[in-house]
């Protein structure tokens, strides 16, 4: 039983570009689907796909440039050509794979456990209220690592 | 035995960059040198170093570009200077470390497993017959995860 | 007796991005405060901040170029823009989170063990007597992963 509920797939989900946060998710959903015990830690820019639309302003004018800084998932690679992140959505429409939002419909379906990172919360001025509320839990590194320690996978992304 | 012939290091290679390819290898070669049982799994832009130079082109016009766009590999940190896969080759042979071509040739030698994620394919439109013959697999992340499952060391480059 | 020895956490630092290496350092911190085995292996660009600020220039002009272009710690995201690293800086005073500086001491006072990369070092003209003394060991890829072999968690950061 134990065995059965321990956390099996545990990864940290650090980038906020499309393409890594779409692999993230291809994995979480299949090992969620596959009968895996699945969670996600979100922290620094990994944070920004967990903001609702309609989040109000953060406090300061650091805060706020970074917020319009980052307002877009850019695309670690071809960003540069500013096209990448339009063509990675076409294509994987053309391939009939689902959307980085589709991908998170499924994960909560699946029961992909959320984390969201406290200490990055609060250096980017992230108010609770200001993300979806399918996060699950709001924690910090201890948090993450005491459940790291179990998992079977383990994954920096 | 069980313990023998399982999967002991498993690493997922999303980056095509110059420099995380070369670590990916180095530490792939080094762990089958010293006997772990090793696997590659290649997705994204990893898939890049594992395709044939008389590849042909992919159907559409999107996946044309992609193809065009990411055809050398580059390097992540000084890229923009245009200079970084230049240096960092000519740095590794001045320190008589082996090529990145040279690593490859050596992970297959020493039996290195190379999974090559079927999604990611077909979202780039790659063919199976425009990678390398030193494939062992193509399959998807399910695939990668039964066997990371098992594996001491598992890492996302 | 041996499960509380064995290195329970293990990260390879490949990148000397700001806030890939802050990432890096409160999970270290946070694990080594809770009573793990924390080391960390430097590699690549991760070298980078443990350079002494006094340390003699490299031998060869590439190697030179190389230590000029990645001098200041970047920020893997904003920095084209050139404020990320000033920016975050500012906001982790603004939280009351510690400087990566701060973390550093911090994770020398919790034991964390510094092992550098030879190879690396080898390749990017970095001598031992250029490096900080907080470096314990310098180890190549085969020491990382007889340690990695038994952590309880592993990452590529």
């Amino acid at each position: 039983l134990r065995a059965y509920l321990r956390r099996e797939f545990e990864t940290i989900l650090f980038s906020g570009d499309l393409d890594k946060t779409t692999a993230a998710f291809i994995l979480a959903t299949t090992a969620a689907a596959s009968g895996m015990d699945v969670s996600i830690f979100f922290t620094f820019w990994g944070l920004n796909i967990l903001k609702k639309s309609t989040a109000t302003s953060p406090k300061n004018i650091m805060q706020k440039m970074l917020a319009f800084m980052t307002h877009k998932t850019p695309i670690s690679r071809l960003n540069m050509l500013g096209m990448g992140p339009w063509m990675l959505k076409k294509l994987m429409k053309k391939s009939n794979m689902p959307s980085l939002e589709e991908l998170m419909k499924l994960a909560k379906q699946l029961k992909v456990k959320y984390i969201a990172c406290t200490t990055s919360c609060g250096v980017m001025g992230i108010a609770k209220e200001n993300l979806t509320e399918d996060v699950d839990e709001f924690a910090g590194a201890s948090t993450y690592l005491a459940q790291a320690k179990d998992a079977k996978v383990n994954l920096f992304i």
